[in-house]
């Protein structure tokens, strides 16, 4: 294993308190580890108009969509750790229409169930939805490439069967979660 | 614009003689730029049992399905040129099942759109089949991990409404493309 | 609130240490309230070549392919607790196909799934695969009406916004759930 | 065969001259015998603002979704011979849009097979559409109930092979059934 | 109305009693009034290895599927009336999977239905089904043409919400079509 | 092969060189033949308030939405060179919601799209957008008959694995198309 990798897996490990799967079942492939991970990255953890527990919540609802077992456990747990909240990340697997979420979010995740599900019928419609919503173009731009990113990311965990690790299941339900 | 990202796009203008306009559309956000172009290189110039013709073969055929406009007709000009065929990436866009490729080939686009449409009922049936025709498990990574990067990429092409630049309608269609 | 149907929701409390808010839900008309829970405990209480938690498997996959909140929050931990398994539930619902489950029971929620989502499909071929799987005439019943009913639960607690009570997201998660 | 079960047997044959398949295929589980018949007439013979005819055309349309052919047959032949209109069950199976019902009814089967075939998508802007067309919340329960209690029928019929009596396809298309 | 076109209907006319609408439908356009009903005679009145219920069977199976109320209702008559039997008509239009038919009519109805939905992934496989059954290649292009035709029709009739004639409802439902 | 037909083949060579292979596939059913190419004719070949070029759009469109290998060769050649435009085809047959067209040609595809796809919807709200786009009863005829036809045709093409000479792959494509 490459160096920069081992180095990439040890802090994660050091983070979490456990190797996440994904990072070893990529890292059979340096390079789409190294872009793979570089391109998570610019999109999750980059200031903007989204937060990060929002950022979570397209993964999880459009991972949902597209049955990834690993991305909808994962990032379910990074959910309910990001936004306080032990329920949002089951309901928003379940069915998003009917989830504890805002009008502005309820717009997001149209918007981004549509790129997951059918993208070449976005058009002029659905960006003057988000823009009656308070979204910038480059909200906009974030919820698509997130919700294509996962379209891959999903593609990969379904296709090599990843599992996730047995902790992320009960990460963020406690009662810690709420406070 | 940084400088790394105006070099690759100088060089990629200095091969082909235009520039292609995905350079464009991703350049505002250099980050991902810089990973989607490291992402697509490792999978598309990689080594293995898939030619470079065949890889392209995937890109026509999933982009088609997922209606991209600009990867259609880019990637369909490439594959013209390394297939040297000027036939194949209309047939494979319109209906890959009746194209002129072999059973080998054709059961990996069978594979392929598994992956791009369906990806959640992949398995052993899945494998098996393409362990029949002679495929590695390396070479399946590389199938279906091209179909989830332009899952991807057909959707921020959809959703940024990228065009393709003139030049590609035409290219490896004249007499010297079967030459 | 009729005498018997108030009994019947102070049993369940007695129980369970809270209401399910389906008894609520339905509690405003008395006759198919009864029909209602008369219908579930006859398919779900019944003896048979199925288990109590195999029962529950089909409710959680079936009610997650209809995208029931409800149905999947609350009967996903009737399945942990029956089980003793804190993951099962939830790789039911994102996933059937890749959960941890025998090849007996993958058969019977390929069969639920059918019943679920294409009913008019369902002939001899179905059973036979079945029927090779060990179940019986009177097994495939089960697995069908079970899935038959809730169909209808499942088209009830959406239509009426039916929203699980938040024991159930957490209820046999713990570590008492392994025991 | 438990007594009340003969009895109702009895009561429908009396009345009806014949006895319709559903009561014998039901029939050998006693219990859910009871309920099915219990729920359906709560839900059928209930009084309300929905007429009789009406209830049937929701079974008709939203099993023919299901291509049930019990349910089409033997409620076609009910809804003509309480609507006194030998064509409206044919139309309705074929394609309600088309029927010759008036705008309310076309509501009332628009909200029918919503819940019939995407439940999940329910929610206020079904319910404000069926306000305009002057429906209470209890005759939008009782559309969705009825909608519901058939996705459990159909599925039901549709795996037990149910068959229609030969004498419903020809009730209520005579000349009677017009007077 | 020009000539032909007029004595055509009258003809029609003189040999059912009624005038069926398409003929009136159509009318407004001459030319392509000829070319439909002189294709619609090609298909429907050659001899070969169907026979002419048979051919009807494929008109009332797809015509359902494109729910077409013209075509199930007119083509229904038709076939209770050529295949001297009152059911028939009603079991294909609900579910054909299901209907009192043989083998041979089930693959021949399953391979209809394929071209009628899904014409794009017709190839070998199909072929051999239907050879396996006894079809010649000319039964073959028959069974598609016919599915093929009615694909077209379908599609008029929907859209200029053609009417089918009072007369069709109850044609070959009494007893003497059972004679 | 009759006299008619070998002159009609005859004709259509001298014109464009070579003998579109559809003729050829064809020619063994003389009457069906002669119906077809007389319904195409009295359908392209139309004065009215579509161009030509703009009947051809609708092939293209809906030839691609049924896969149609032939169709969308061969029409997508003429579209080239009625529309003296070597980018239309390709960009109709990807998607025609992202193509350099008309919003009233959009318009039209949109219905055009309908009646090839979910003909039984087409109703009073279609006819409303295009009666908006000022489009006559008599153009809306035409739009819905030529996607039925070619309904029809997609369908015969697809199963008899019709392919497209050679010649229509380039046709339109060069610098001379444009003037």
């Amino acid at each position: 294993m490459p160096d920069d990798i081992r180095t990439r897996i040890e802090q994660v490990q050091a983070k979490a308190g456990f190797i996440p799967n994904v990072f070893l079942a990529l890292a059979h492939r340096p390079d789409e580890f190294r872009a793979f991970f570089a391109y998570h990255d610019a999109l999750m953890d980059r200031a903007g108009g989204l937060t990060k527990a929002e950022r979570e919540m397209i993964v999880v609802a459009t991972s949902s969509a597209n049955q990834c077992h690993y991305c909808v456990i994962a990032h379910g747990a990074i959910l309910r750790v990001r936004a306080k909240n032990p329920y949002i990340a089951d309901q928003l697997a379940i069915n998003y229409r009917k989830s504890d979420i805002t009008p502005r979010q309820k717009a997001m995740l149209d918007f981004a169930m549509k790129v997951a599900l059918e993208p070449y019928v976005v058009g002029e419609t659905e960006f003057e939805t988000l823009k009656d919503h308070g979204f910038s173009q480059d909200d906009m731009w974030d919820i698509a490439a997130i919700a294509a990113f996962f379209a891959m990311s999903n593609r990969l965990a379904n296709v090599s069967d990843m599992r996730p690790n047995d902790e992320f299941y009960s990460l963020g339900r406690g009662s810690s979660a709420k406070g």
